[in-house]
């Protein structure tokens, strides 16, 4: 493989994919799929009409499966580095055999709670297979959330800070403005303050975009009953919110 | 005006435009630019370069002169209202002549340090314009910068904070990551943490795009020179960097 191409694509939304990200498939021999298994069949499906409507060439999609996992295991850390070790395994001979350019297609920004750039980082460590490779930015689900809600991040001059919700749960709510990420278990169920402005997005630029804003006290429960019906209705979710207190 | 564009169009590199927004500069009959004055043409010139590559039909760009404004006054909070008002009914008259689609382009993402959406509330709220809005989310300058370093902008499973070269004076280095933006003063200079990692960039995507890393003792005189040098030739720059504690 001369060359890798890791691209951002956008939070959902297929028109979200800048000009540089169609450039660089465009150059590309070979994309490479991570695999989320069938329930998320549907992201796998987005990246592939991505594909269809700006890729007009020959290419090849290859599927890389994640490797199983035991999410509850008594070595955490052993079974994860063997996790980490049997994936890099699996992209070094995918990449072994690829003559020419390749790419990994990234929701988001590559550079925002993705594990793409720590695993190329890995594999290259290894130093099996020898590539250099190019990040493409792109749209985060964070600047689609604030433009869905038509909202800036921040009040004016103060910051922003992004987390995930066990780093919330773990830290609580600090000052100005605050954007969770990968939160599985509705951390904001789990605030104390009194007076918390919530603005909530799921499946943002997706057919299914749902959005949820409101005082917390008044819509958290919508937002937690809201969130289960889509993710019962669907298998998957993605969703992301912003917290400011009033 | 039927409707209004609020367009993110990326950090500097003109492919870094989105299709989403190609199509929203397609259906746009007017193009307002607000000016920042000559010694920043490049950067309407980059704007002017996006709309000749995307837009083929007819269109007008009306420019709209920001009002003069007293940056050391007595009265700080007053002058600042004076002018916001003086703005606003700028935008109302030009607004009011466009029988049609409007657009603005703006810098990075809309939700992002950019005034664009709060001028937009402050018109509305005003009520002497009626008008739709809708916001077209963009690459930020945070993205580009991490590409660009080809890097995470966190640690695995850890928070980013956002803030300004101002509050990063006030506030100190904070735990996990911290990307700063809008410093005009180099305020990392300011910092005393001994181990501190930084991450520099100018122009990204543009041109004379420039890239500093690596220990803040070592390399903060060097960008403190670089950034001056290069202000200096062009006559003004926009930079970002991520901090991090090693």
């Amino acid at each position: 493989m001369r060359e890798l191409y890791v691209i951002g694509i956008g939070a959902g939304d297929p028109d979200q994919v800048t000009m540089q990200a169609v450039k660089a498939m465009r150059r590309a021999d070979v994309f490479f799929v991570i695999g989320k298994g069938d329930r998320k069949r549907e992201l796998v499906e987005v990246r592939t009409a991505i594909l269809a409507e700006h890729v007009d060439g020959p290419h090849r999609i290859v599927e890389i499966a994640d490797p199983p996992r035991d999410r509850t295991p008594a070595d955490y850390t052993e079974v994860v580095r063997d996790w980490h070790e049997r994936r890099a395994e699996l992209l070094e001979a995918a990449f072994g055999e690829v003559d020419g350019t390749g790419a990994i297609l990234v929701w988001g920004d590559p550079a925002l709670y993705d594990s793409t750039l720590r695993m190329l980082d890995h594999v290259r460590e290894r130093g099996r297979v020898r590539f250099d490779y190019t990040v493409i930015p792109g749209v985060t689900s964070v600047a689609a959330l604030a433009a869905r809600h038509r909202m800036v991040l921040h009040r004016v001059g103060e910051p922003v800070h992004i987390t995930t919700g066990r780093k919330l749960r773990e830290d609580g709510l600090g000052a100005g403005s605050t954007v969770v990420m990968l939160d599985g278990d509705c951390s904001f169920t789990e605030l104390t303050d009194p007076d918390v402005h919530i603005w909530w997005g799921a499946y943002l630029g997706m057919p299914d975009e749902t959005l949820i804003e409101g005082p917390l006290r008044e819509v958290a429960a919508r937002i937690v009953t809201r969130r289960a019906e889509l993710r019962a209705a669907k298998g998957w979710i993605m969703d992301v919110y912003l917290l400011r207190r009033t």
